[in-house]
């Protein structure tokens, strides 16, 4: 498949070894990192080279707030989540990528951040293709399934 | 310093008691955390009961991004950062407030996230007035020192 060898060349190796690629909007992709523990989501921009949102031209940081902002408020929705995470770190992948973390004030760490607290738990891969699933048919504002 | 009374009565108080009202840009409040163990930054936008950036207007998201790049760059620029940390948390304060923090290589938890990590080392005031200092002298953008 031509179409997802071109995308995962664009990510970053940790990025591509810890996520699945769920789709994407117009400027980025989504990505679904695999660990059943919180529904956890990345935005990485389709752009080379860039580790700092503002580094991103200004016309791409204004999408990239929109897109996050889409995603953030239907996560919230689909999920029911308590509160949204949204971070843009990159201490450990370069590549400017932006996580969005559904969390719950019954999730295992709550109500410390995510990183580094717990083993990641891969989902099955029907949990994933249910996630895949729900964000398709949600999701709109040019969010394309892959 | 009725001024400086109405700023601390919009911030949620742990907001007020962990940081120092440095100044503001036309939408946000910059608060410095009072810890020294890394140089770090909190934006609050100034709106009554947001928690989340997408409950923000349009116009009000595309403000905070453009007062967060900015920040973020200049803060990058002047404390010579190897990446800045960008985040919105909010489990604990549920004020919106984004994080912008300096990271260096060499800092005590490096690559890990900050939070939790270490305990907060007060700032003497002569060091909070050099930071204040440093920014009033450096940010553009509708920055105002308070």
């Amino acid at each position: 498949m031509p179409e997802n060898h071109n995308i995962a060349s664009t990510l970053h190796p940790r990025l591509a070894e810890d996520c699945i690629v769920l789709g994407r909007f117009p400027l980025s992709l989504v990505l679904l990192m695999n660990d059943a523990n919180y529904p956890w989501f990345i935005l990485v921009p389709d752009r080379k080279n860039v580790c700092e949102i503002y580094q991103l031209s200004t016309e791409d940081q204004i999408c990239l707030q929109h897109e996050s902002s889409y995603l953030a408020a239907q996560l919230a929705a689909i999920f029911s989540a308590d509160k949204m995470n949204i971070a843009a770190l990159g201490n450990v992948v370069p590549q400017l990528h932006l996580h969005h973390i559904v969390r719950y004030k019954h999730d295992p760490v709550w109500p410390a951040p995510v990183w580094g607290n717990l083993p990641a738990i891969p989902y099955t891969s029907d949990a994933v293709e249910n996630i895949r699933d729900k964000l398709a048919k949600t999701l709109k504002n040019g969010y394309t399934c892959l």
